[in-house]
């Protein structure tokens, strides 16, 4: 199969990851883990996925200037274009502005593929078969299509998308026109969303043309559109900074996906997780006849139920639980947490915790 | 205060102590183990004990072949009558023959305190002050004195004492002459035992003059006797293999005190605990607020109850704790275990278990 030379896709690596504590943490996010214990981490998965689909050189990693070393470690050999480091956080929509003002001095034709680093995609060929389509779809018109999941459970920290029950397009029955996008709605709502039938979950996950995005940008946030279109191939890292501490931070669902009239949402075929917490993990594991989900080489369980146990690959120790049900079993190389999977909200509190007392102990 | 030259020390040092597991296990027995968290092994702990009862030089190391080194190691400047290896493991009673018999033969006017080596023992100036009490009252009689401990449960995994009411002396409120020995009687029996008042728990430590000690071998154990008193300081290995392959395994309780005439058990004034599972050091540790016994320094505990945490001394490991109630938690470099502690008995399946792989695993 040949990779059409205009596809090309936005990878964004900036989160901090917290939320995986303690295998995750800001000097080392869930993007740079091999959360799944495949031997490859979130971004290596994601990498590797989307160069079945476009060319290697089309795919342009942003991330925060103080991961821009461990991407090039990860993703060895890649041309400067492909790493942008951002010197600021902004949220989404200038992280991806930023990427396709590089593409654009590249290929003003270009269609673009915007997509977290660390989200768990499951049956890549269906993955893969779903974008194609995309692409293939907005090559002909000024759509955005954005991915939705089947929504599994009444979750609160995703993003839902509701559809209009008519397909958009009379032989692709999978696009429906987006009536509304919810940010991270309370319980009740996420419920009766789920119970409408009328929503799926945003897998984050946007196709355009690149006319078409900046089209959208400079409708909806015109300030973003003009200081990044403005920027050359390799802007100094000054101006870079100049741009960044001036404009607005907002994610691209706020700023565009919500306000622009042509987004469209594509039925995700395959399997998708956004793995932002522990539990979301546990839930898209495979597990055994116990109902455990064992990402370790060297488990022993015994009496042991619904729970997650995750150590890195490389590492080698053996890990025996008796009488647990229902809870996380996280190790890495300094670290182990055993917590009950309902509390899995407190490892925030975990990670501070430990972090101040590292702070007083080393005063 | 100056030390009795005539006053010797036997330490048994030879166990396996796979109860412990995973922090100790055959090649890294408890006694080696610093388990309490203070800095030194339970050897350690018990020599430097011993070391404030009888002169140094006085303290002689029974132990395996395997383990003699380690001895070495954390006992530095032994001589070599003070580190005697054990071919074969024979059980207590050829162990305290061969160490008499090497002692007879630099002081034949010793008194001997046997002890284990990997007991804990709480208010060290109590203990020293029972001990003395204990080598002064053999000093002066044929007697066989045992400690006994209180007995806080119905523990069925120790030795139970049975003593006469009366005092054995008129001016020692503490010593009573034995009547019984039970080794770990059924749960109903010991529940009986405690209730009656009558019994003490058997500490493992016998005080008797070597001259005794002697007699009572050659009345209840001839053949032991015979094959260990002929033996000189320094024993060929080959001959030592002899004597050792050829004699009965068997335990001072069983060959010695349960038949002996002249046993005495003195009322242990300081705190004691054999340490064997995990349940008797949580039982014997002090607890935190919560009831959890925190033998680590690096702990973070949250919702969590009446559990144990043992990391070795000098591991930097950070333990997070969430939800836990009830259990142990033991982790060294290579393994971690959390366990009901209801069903601790269980770490005998884990350390075959985790062996067994390990074997599997290396074909």
């Amino acid at each position: 199969m040949t990779l059409n030379k205009h596809t090309w896709c936005i990878i964004m690596a900036g989160g901090l990851g917290s939320r995986f504590w303690p295998i995750s943490r800001t000097d080392n996010p869930k993007q740079f883990i091999d959360v799944t214990g495949v031997g490859k981490s979130m971004l290596q998965l994601t990498f590797h996925r989307f160069e079945k689909i476009c060319p290697r050189q089309n795919i342009v990693i942003v991330t925060g200037e103080q991961y821009a070393d461990r991407v090039r470690e990860q993703v060895p050999g890649l041309l400067p274009y492909q790493v942008l480091s951002e010197p600021l956080r902004r949220n989404t929509a200038p992280c991806v502005a930023y990427a396709a003002a590089v593409i654009s001095q590249i290929d003003p034709m270009a269609t673009l593929i915007v997509s977290p680093s660390d989200h768990a995609i499951f049956h890549e060929d269906k993955f893969i078969a779903d974008i194609q389509q995309a692409v293939q779809t907005v090559a002909l018109r000024e759509w955005i299509i954005t991915l939705g999941a089947q929504p599994l459970r009444p979750d609160t920290s995703y993003g839902y998308i509701q559809f209009n029950e008519k397909p958009s397009l009379p032989r692709a029955l999978n696009l429906h026109k987006v009536v509304t996008f919810t940010e991270k709605p309370p319980l009740e709502m996420a419920r009766q969303f789920i119970a409408s039938g009328e929503f799926y979950w945003n897998a984050g996950i946007f196709v355009w043309q690149l006319s078409a995005l900046r089209k959208a940008y400079e409708e909806h946030l015109p300030a973003i559109a003009e200081s990044f279109f403005s920027l050359g191939l390799s802007t100094p890292w000054e101006e870079l900074e100049r741009v960044y501490s001036q404009c607005e931070a907002i994610s691209i669902d706020n700023g565009i996906m919500e306000k622009a009239g042509n987004v469209h949402v594509m039925t995700a075929s395959f399997g998708w997780s956004d793995v932002e917490t522990w539990d979301s993990l546990y839930n898209v594991a495979k597990h055994d006849s116990n109902g455990n989900a064992i990402f370790s080489s060297n488990v022993f369980t015994y009496n042991t139920r619904n729970t997650l146990i995750v150590t890195p690959q490389n590492d080698n120790k053996t890990i025996v639980l008796e009488g647990l049900d229902g809870y996380i079993v996280a190790v890495n190389q300094d670290t182990i947490m055993v917590c009950n999977r309902k509390n899995e909200e407190m490892v925030f509190r975990f990670a501070s915790d430990v972090e101040l007392k590292k702070l007083i102990d080393n005063k």
